[in-house]
This record gives C-alpha cells, structure tokens and sequence, in this order.
C-alpha cells in the first residue's frame, strides 16, 4: 500500500504536501524543481533525493506529484521525448495538481498512457495552510480506477474531495471556480473602493456587506486586506489573470457570452501590465481604491523600481 | 408613544411593511398608492383610510412610511407644491425605505426641513418575507435624533438595523451592497451558463462553489433559481439596474474606475431591452446559459407575447 512518492515542483503547495505527506509516514524518496537550490532544502527537509531530472524522480518513486506553475512547464515536465517524467514510467501513477487547462490534462494522460503510465488530475481549491494541514479541497479528474488507487494519498492531503469525470473535467471545475471567484474579487474591490472614495468606514462597510446580499467567500478572505492594502501573496493576482484565462478559453467553442469574466481578466491583466502580478490577487484594490495603484507609484521623481 | 402610522406606496414590500406594524399593534390610520385598488386592498387588510390624495395621509397619521419605486415617484410624493405629503406637514416623521439615489434624500430632506417636518432614509437590504416577518436590514441616514425617534418602530420591522450617518449616507451604502450583489449575481450566472455548455452537473458545481472561493451568499439565494429557471421574483432585474445605475452615478464625481459594475449594469439593462426587466434578478442567467435567452424565445414561428 505505501509507495514511494516523488513530488515534482515544490513552490509553497508543492513543498507544504510534501511535508504532509512525510507528516502522514509516507516516503518522499525524490523530489524535482527547476530551481535545484529550492528542491534541495525541500529534498533535505522530508529526507528525500533532490533530482537533478525529472527521470530520476520516475526511477526513484512509485506515485509522483506534480504541482508546477502552468501548460508550458507541465507539457515540459511530460514531453514526450528526452529525460522528462514519461522516460521509464511503465506502471507509474502521476498525480497532477497545478491549475492548468482541461487541454493540457487530456494531452498528458493520452502521452502517459502510451507509456504505460496513469493519471490522475486533482485540482486544488485550497492554499498554503490547507496543503501543509492536509485540510486541501481535491477535485479529481481521468480514469476511475486511477482514482481508486491512489484515494488514500488524497485523502491524507484532503478534508473533502470529490471525483469529478474524465480528465480535463475536474480542471474545468477548478477554471469556473475560480473565474467566479475573481469576479466576486474585482467587485468586491469596486465596492469597497467606491464606498472609500465616497468617505465610508469600510469595516462598517465590511460588516455591512457580510450581512446582507453582497456577502461572499472573497469579502472574508480579502475585505480586510482590500481595506488594510495587506497584498501579502496567498494566490497571486498572475495566477487569478491565469486561470480567468483558461476558463475564457474553455468558453470560446461554446459561444457562451462571458462580459464580467472579460473585464476580470482585463483588470488582472492591467495588474500584470502594470508590474502587480506577484501581489495577492486582493491587490485588484490597487486599480479601484482612490489613492493606489500604479499609476501613483509612477511619478516622475521617484520612478518605480525595475522587479 | 404609539404614533398612528401612514404608508405610502404598498407594493410587495410597502404592504407587507403595513401587516406586520398592525400586527405590532401599530395604529396603521392611512394608506396610499397610485394604483387606489391596491391601496383599498391594502387599507382593509390593516384597518386604514385608502386616501385619495398624498396630503389626507399627512393629515391622517404622525409618522409616515414610503416605500416607492424610484427618483421620479419619490420627487412626486415629495413635490414642493400641490397636494403632496409635504402640504401641512410641519411635526410630521417621513422615513423614506426605497432605494434611491442618495441625492433624491437629501433634496427631500432640504424641502421637508423647509415645512418643519423630520426625515430619515431606512434603506432596506432585505427582501419580501423579511418586511412580513419584521426581519429587515435597515441602515438609517439623516439626523440622529430622528433616528432616536423612530427607533422602536424601525426595531420592530427589523432583526439589524444601524444608524449610518447624514442622509444620503444610508443610500450610498445600500447602493454599494446592491452594486457588489449584482455582480456576485452576474458572475455567478456566467459561472453556472458556462459549467452548463460544457456539460457539467450543476447541482455539483454549485455545490463545489459553495465549498471554495466561488462562494457567496447569491449563490445560496439565487443559484438553484438559475439551474431551475425558475425567475419568480423577489428583487426585479429592473430593480437590479437602477441600483447599479445610482451606484455608478455615485461613482463618476469620484472617477473611481468600476469595469465590473459597468459590464454588470449592461447585463441587466440588456435584460430590461429583451422585456426582461420583471423577471428575478436570477433571471440575468437567461443571458449566459446554454439554450436561453430572448433571442431564443423570438423566433419567427412563435412570435414572443407582449408583456
């Protein structure tokens, strides 16, 4: 029952379900990261391998994580040729977490199972102390038997999960989560925004807000850093551009008419744009609150900093 | 204490408000609506006067309730000359319930204060069976001792209320609340349209929504509504684009940039062009789901019924 794991792209989620895992009794015997210095610590601390490739991590490891940051890093993880994750993989299970497109998903399994090798995706609808506590929601997507197999790893990173369909649908689900979440982000920063320029105590407003229909999700994880401009990144408003992208794209064969996704993903753009990507995606308040934003940073005396 | 009680404009929510004071044990002596068989209906159900003229409800009670449709409707009970509330009204309370633009409070108060008589706005940010139940969120602007005043009977429509500050300040807020609904509520229906085109459960995806970032309190309200199509109304599409309509006349002296509310108040007046704008506020997924909308319903062989 107990495999050896690997776990490939150890930013914060990945290195946090690591620990996790290694918390849980698991073997994390490889770990892989295109910055090897970070994949070293990461390696050290759960007493793990660090690889120097991505075959290595399939040599050493029977079940193996990915978590890494978009399409292009995932088909290169899973190219088809070289020393990517498919070479030797006969048997093996990757378990695929990033938030990437439905596309992306589908393309992997088929390149997987030309190999020998099974897939899993299992979208993530959590952050960091979620994945350090085990306490992720899992969406999972591919084979049901692949599913089967590798539930009890799931369940030890998971306080919900749920089997969602074939491969691409479970990160469809995760793109419309997250399409409606940064909608709800972008209004709640005009609401709280406007309601600042217009001279209100925004945790009066807050309050206000939460009791009534504008209540949400985001108003409680990101009202008060909205108000308090505390953009410390938790989910990146890179990522929220990233994933209201994806699911703009899902929607393009379908002809569904998306204007508030449209004007979201403008507004995470104009962040990116403006050098903002790397901010909490409640940094949206920098483009609606009166007084921030890019535009004030850039003044002539005190040009901004190249990041 | 117990003031004989007016009420002007008994709707949904103007009639509603009227049972539950009587069921207080409020003396509800006057009761008054454009359409007078309403009113009439209204009247017999509490024991009141339909009055035939806005002045006679002056006349007829201390403390007057107005609960009507809009800017306009609200400069007509309030005109400066005529047989309106204002004719003979020195002593009298007006507490204006009806979302309107903050402006339109404070013009009232201006005229009202010129005859001796008091005002204050009791926003209300709550729907039918909450004005029965006397369950109301009321946020209350114009002078404290006013709202001193009438604190009991506003307790007993209520289950929160707070004083908010000047008048004008309680609309600003209640605009704010609905502005940011409206969009959750957009955002959602574009979220539930596109699950629905790809295939998706969505008595599934909604209940993923509920458990992650995508959450919100129109989701609980309204989704159901929207995979149903079931657009019975509570709070009006037309409703829901006058108010993001005040909030964005709010929003242009402080050229606060509001993309979202934009897009959000374009859906909702594409509603009230396609013949709409009675529907639910819900109803907004007529325009993102698969298979929906007036242009489905306008087709050649079945011409679409006048409303």
């Amino acid at each position: 029952m107990a495999k050896k794991i690997g776990v490939v792209g150890v930013g914060r989620m990945g290195a946090n379900m690591a620990l996790r895992l290694k918390d849980c009794g698991y073997e994390v015997s490889a770990i892989y990261d295109i910055n090897h210095e970070i994949a070293q610590k990461v390696a050290d601390s759960v007493g793990a391998v660090a690889c120097g490739h991505l075959d290595e991590v399939t040599a050493r490891a029977e079940w193996i994580l990915t978590i890494v940051t978009d399409d292009r890093a995932m088909n290169q993880i899973f190219r088809s040729s070289g020393r990517s994750l498919l070479k030797g993989a006969k048997g093996k299970v990757f378990i695929n977490c990033a938030t990437i497109s439905p596309a992306t998903h589908i393309k992997v399994e088929e390149r997987a199972t030309k190999v020998g090798a099974s897939t899993l995706e299992a979208c993530m609808a959590s952050s960091i102390t979620q994945a350090r506590e085990g306490t992720l929601y899992l969406m999972c997507g591919g084979r049901k038997n692949t599913y089967k197999k590798v539930e009890p790893l799931l369940k030890d990173l998971s306080s919900s999960m749920r089997y969602i369909g074939a491969a691409g649908k479970a990160s469809e689900v995760k793109a419309l989560v997250n399409m409606v979440m940064n909608i709800n982000t972008a209004g709640l920063a005009e609401g709280l925004g406007l309601g600042a320029a217009l001279g209100h105590d925004l945790t009066m407003l807050r309050e206000v807000f939460s009791q009534t229909g504008a209540n949400s999700r985001v108003l409680e994880t990101d009202g008060e850093d909205m108000q308090l401009r505390d953009h410390a990144c938790y989910f990146s408003a890179g990522h929220a551009a990233k994933d209201s992208g994806i699911a703009l794209s899902m929607a393009k064969p379908t002809k569904i008419a998306l204007p508030l996704a449209q004007a979201t993903y403008a507004q995470y753009q104009a962040m990116e744009q403006a050098g903002l990507a790397d901010l909490d995606k409640s940094g949206i308040a920098e483009l609606t609150f009166p007084g921030r934003g890019p535009k004030k940073a850039k003044t002539k005396k005190a040009p901004q900093k190249k990041r």
